[in-house]
């Protein structure tokens, strides 16, 4: 693939940004990558790791001259780094960012743009539990979607530079509109997240079942909820911070269906619970057909392990 | 290792019979086991596929000299399994099962047992969203925990004989009381699984959010949750009817939780929340030391796709 940017600068060196970097390397997107991270341990791990052509220690000199800023922090620092950076953007650059909620990122970003730069909030569908500079690897965008959330007269020649890029990273891009975007998230992914925050923190409340046997027992379902319970905290609470309203509606219709469900056990209506159960089968089926997850049983983490 | 038992009956031919026919044969832990499902259907997809040694067109056929017999129907069917085959049972024999819940499956089985039969009730804490005959593996007990749930007098010799077999099938193997096993078991199995079918039942629900946006951009956490969502309907309906008490109890802590954690996202208390996702991800490092789950990012499915 052609280089799409001649100069790249990552802020903040965590798992997307990491990921983001072998993916450019993989398919030869940039010239150079540049990347800056706040924590002078992160630096020294990037450099030790060759993560990024170049780690700069301060933010203004990593975005100097590039063609594509891309802010990889958690989303309740955005606006900080946007005003600290603005000054350094080279006129013609494209500002972007891969947070997960995007109205209070336009929100945080926008009042610090200086003229002549195109800001493209991003959000790449694509992670997992581990963070950190150490956690990237290039497969990670394989086959998943970047969503573009281009903002009123986002010109078309950058926007469409953008999605080649991200493209180039092994991405299905879609365009959303923020508010779009805050929602469907919240139903995806930032609800299931608290859901299972909750659990896990249940099941480590409980005095009459030992954390010993929540570990030893965790595989009938449990340990599920862990993995999505195991990812960054400082991301997480940013998101719910940042995301609340439609969090909390989707919150709402969640509490709702589940006290039917419960009350459903409560009089033994057995058969609203099977009805319930048969309908969210086929959601699965689809996802599997959409290409989003594997049919192998348990996510195909079973096999002889002794 | 040596044969167990000289021969076994499975009643009931879905994931875990099949499963366990295959890890029986993978050891040699009997001489020959025999099968049966109430479906035709499920008759004929065991012949056609090799699963048991013989499979038999009736319950009573099937446990005629069998040493040990193993219920492996849903939790609600097992009285009406137990009343059928109980006067074929064979004095000395062993009579268990392998349901999800455990108070209930002793009340159903218990006045049906005939004198000279040993009912050890048992729970392989191991399963895939995948069911019927042909979604069985020998290897889906491997380093998995089987709870023997033993009832007063207990004779020493059959509760021995069944733990080597279950480890011979590949298990771990802990003895519980029957109280203590579904309150576990509603922690580490069974809220989890209601939760995750409410909130797959949700996204279904919204209509602002279209099913196939749900679907095409579940890998943000979503996903995770529809696996849990598509195990088997009959089952699942079983167990919450059958595990009422203490899945509701579980359920009231998990809502009273949930609550706390909304409250601080709608007053913004972003330090109860990171705190809270500090706590949880504890739980999952004691999972993979205890190799209960893999260490690999989300589970191990992500690699290139395309």
């Amino acid at each position: 693939m052609a280089q799409v940017y001649d100069r790249v600068a990552l802020i903040g060196l965590g798992l997307i940004a990491s990921s983001m970097f072998w993916a450019v390397k993989r398919a030869g997107l940039a010239g150079e990558v540049t990347g800056y991270a706040r924590s002078q341990a992160t630096r020294d791990s990037a450099r030790r790791i060759g993560l990024c052509d170049r780690v700069c220690d301060s933010a203004a000199e990593a975005v100097k001259d590039a063609d594509l800023v891309v802010l990889c922090v958690p989303v309740g620092a955005m606006g900080a780094v946007a005003a600290e950076i603005a000054p350094q953007l080279k006129p013609g650059a494209t500002l972007s960012d891969v947070g997960s909620v995007k109205q209070a990122v336009i929100e945080a970003v926008a009042p610090h743009l200086p003229a002549g730069v195109h800001f493209i909030p991003a959000h790449p569908l694509a992670g997992t539990e581990h963070s950190g500079p150490e956690s990237g690897f290039a497969e990670l965008f394989d086959n998943r979607w970047c969503l573009l959330v281009p903002v009123p007269d986002t010109a078309a020649e950058p926007l469409a530079r953008l999605r080649t890029f991200w493209e180039g990273l092994g991405a299905n891009v879609d365009e959303m509109d923020p508010a779009h975007h805050d929602l469907v998230l919240a139903v995806t992914s930032h609800t299931p997240h608290l859901i299972a925050y909750t659990m896990v923190g249940v099941a480590d409340d409980l005095r009459r079942v030992t954390d010993s046997e929540v570990i030893k027992y965790s595989a009938a379902g449990f340990r599920d909820f862990t993995r999505i319970a195991a990812s960054d905290p400082t991301m997480w609470r940013d998101v719910f911070l940042t995301n609340k309203d439609a969090t909390l509606e989707i919150l709402g219709r969640f509490t709702e269906e589940l006290f039917a469900l419960q009350r459903a056990i409560r009089i033994g209506d057995g058969e609203k619970l099977f009805d319930y159960f048969t309908r969210t089968r086929a959601i699965r089926r689809s996802i599997i057909e959409a290409g989003q997850d594997t049919d192998a049983p348990d996510f195909g983490r079973i096999g002889p392990k002794k």
